[in-house]
């Protein structure tokens, strides 16, 4: 393969997670040391940044804050859901990034994302090629919702599942304090996938595990869940139940949306979540205590728990992204091959092709969810614990987490 | 001093926090170490297990495990909000005490809890007098609120600070990943005092301060708020705003109460709570992106993230409860007199009156809140940053919390 000397884009998009920033910082800190690659440029808010010419010169930040990607949540560069057209319809967008690329020689360009980046980088790809513009475009993963097709687990999930098990075994020491019982709702993200639902069920390694747990691959009954609380509740006095924000009734109406006489009477829709709605309907139909608890943003951006693990192999999915590239590779993603034989966990990058990765969504498998629809087999856990091993170590000042300051230097002001 | 030998019960009472064990344990350990305590005893949900007579015996409980107390939240004895009527009305809980006291030569009690426990602590003593019972009694402080009379700060505070302070940092990363911009609103326990709700202002000591905080120290104008939110959205394009849920109109009355037409045009009360309910007011009159975020129980449980300084200081406030009361003392609370000159901050056990201690509010000083009422000043930021100093150091067993795992042997089976 001939060497391809010239710059390189690394661009973040879709939601962040914890981890996010230390794939870019696996890109940034490889193509800065790599001598085929002449600049490193970040681009502000994803594909925008292209687009609008808005790129930062990450040739001229400081290497130790840099560093501090490892443990920084959130996208540092900034994100977008901007979509770019179908070339064959409207190719205005590709040829400004044709136009970009060309003004500053960029041979590389890697793509920092969740689903919907897949699709776009093999567009830009394959626009390139028509054109005859020799350019290197990769994938590199992130998203807490685990639903990559292809690789083992994606960048970002263990993180999350990391701060919601923590969570799920401090709720549970909580919620049962008094003796006067409670019903606790957890409501965690995962709009089609339940993942990180499941990943509450991990706090059972710690006998902290919630009694019960719902994930969307299974349509939700009202009536079968309030009769499984209940009976919960008769028995122990106490029930947590765990939630994914995207449950829905056989028809595939959302729970969240749907507008039930149980909620406020008027079937308005409920502004503070499905956490607070069930805990609503709960309190109606069972008369117990009830505390609903939406774990938002928190779990997405709860960058002092994350996983070492994880971290460790979003540093590395950007890290082979640019070597791979580099040594030839384009339109990959890189994702992660994995074993856990006898219990013992072993993770090796793997490329896949970007046609292959787009447009799919790895939902938990049927046979990890149990009999009766309200919780995750072992097989779950022992797939998910081994990712969320390892202390983060994030740097503090003053106790406080010390994130990356980045100066951002513009190359166009 | 005369020596007094006898049993001791330790109980613990109202909500939770992330380090009331540290305080019990603070108690267990060095009750069970000192030859004038014959036994030492756990009340199952406070006064109301010394009631039911359901006191779990430490004596019997693994070495290790009472360590670990130092990283559980929650009350590990479990808690009550059970009061007891005043003696000269109705006597019988008193007599039932007595009882109890006398079967288990009980000559020490020492009440681990917030506001409610010092008064009740307080007739006990006084009762015991009255009948000549020789018995001493001790409040062991806790709550998150940070409102005991007397001392600098309670324990529980500094933890719940830390916890609010860490995941504003966080979701300050978070909430301006797009270049569309969000106004996030975070809401914060508190109902009476507003010391958590600034400890949200911390996080601008690494550079991620919330834009605006209200107290509840400061009567709320929703006008004034929604031309606040509106001036720094337009001017940043984003906007964090950090909320005590005790947040009231100059009425009284609690903005999370208040029926307003704003909410959902037919006046109902939101389930969702405060920060759902604000959201979606800015919503509707500024047209912004917004997101609610309810910490909710895990500011008071969040034990992985606990500051040291409030560990080892909780820990010492149980301890010197014991030998203070070993030593002769009774009716007292142990609190805390601390200085912070230089920014060098030094911190020593102080015993106050429970008589004192008892139904006083400690508020946030006016002068620490700024003139706008819509944050702290650098005042409230000394005070409370050298409280989140330190790492918890929570043990970890396959990377999630490792809380205490007792026996709770009852004496009376």
């Amino acid at each position: 393969m001939e060497q391809l000397r010239g710059a390189c884009i690394i661009g973040q998009s879709g939601g962040p997670t914890s981890v996010i920033n230390a794939s870019a910082y696996g890109v940034i800190r490889t193509a800065l040391d790599n001598p085929n690659i002449t600049a490193v440029y970040g681009a502000a808010h994803g594909i925008k940044g292209v687009l609008g010419d808005k790129l930062y010169d990450m040739g001229k930040e400081d290497a130790k804050e840099l560093e501090l990607l490892l443990n920084t949540p959130s996208s540092e560069l900034g994100s977008c859901r901007y979509k770019i057209a179908d070339p064959d319809v409207d190719d205005t967008d590709y040829k400004r990034i044709l136009e970009i690329f060309k003004k500053y020689d960029v041979r590389y360009f890697f793509y920092n994302g969740g689903n919907g980046i897949y699709l776009e980088s093999n567009k830009i790809s394959k626009y390139m090629q028509k054109v005859g513009y020799e350019c290197r475009i990769m994938g590199v993963p992130k998203t807490i919702d685990n639903d990559l097709f292809g690789t083992d687990h994606c960048p970002g999930f263990a993180s999350a599942a990391k701060y919601i098990a923590t969570s799920c075994a401090e709720v549970y020491k909580d919620a049962r304090v008094y003796d006067t019982g409670m019903v606790t709702v957890i409501e965690i993200m995962g709009r089609h996938a339940g993942w990180l639902a499941g990943a509450a069920a991990l706090a059972g390694v710690v006998g902290c595990a919630p009694d019960l747990v719902y994930l969307p691959e299974v349509d939700f009954d009202m009536d079968k869940f309030l009769a499984d609380v209940d009976a919960i509740y008769k028995k122990n006095g106490n029930c947590i139940v765990a939630v994914s924000e995207g449950i829905h009734y056989a028809d595939g109406t959302f729970v969240s949306e749907a507008k039930t006489s149980a909620t406020d009477g008027f079937g308005h829709a409920q502004l503070g979540g499905l956490a607070a709605l069930l805990a609503n309907i709960i309190k109606e139909r069972t008369g117990s205590k009830v505390r609903g608890i939406e774990l938002s943003l928190l779990q997405r951006c709860g960058a002092h728990v994350a996983s070492r693990t994880d971290i460790d192999e979003s540093f590395l999915a950007g890290k082979t992204a640019v070597e791979a590239a580099v040594a030839g590779e384009t339109d990959k993603m890189v994702g992660f091959e994995c074993t856990r034989e006898g219990g013992k966990y072993t993770s090796k990058t793997k490329l896949f092709n970007l046609s292959e990765v787009a447009n799919f969504e790895k939902k938990v498998p049927l046979e990890w969810i149990n009999a009766e629809g309200n919780g995750v087999t072992q097989a779950f856990i022992d797939y998910a614990l081994p990712l969320i091993q390892g202390d983060a170590k994030a740097p503090t000042e003053h106790s406080l987490p010390r994130f990356a300051r980045l100066k951002k230097v513009l190359t166009n002001p």
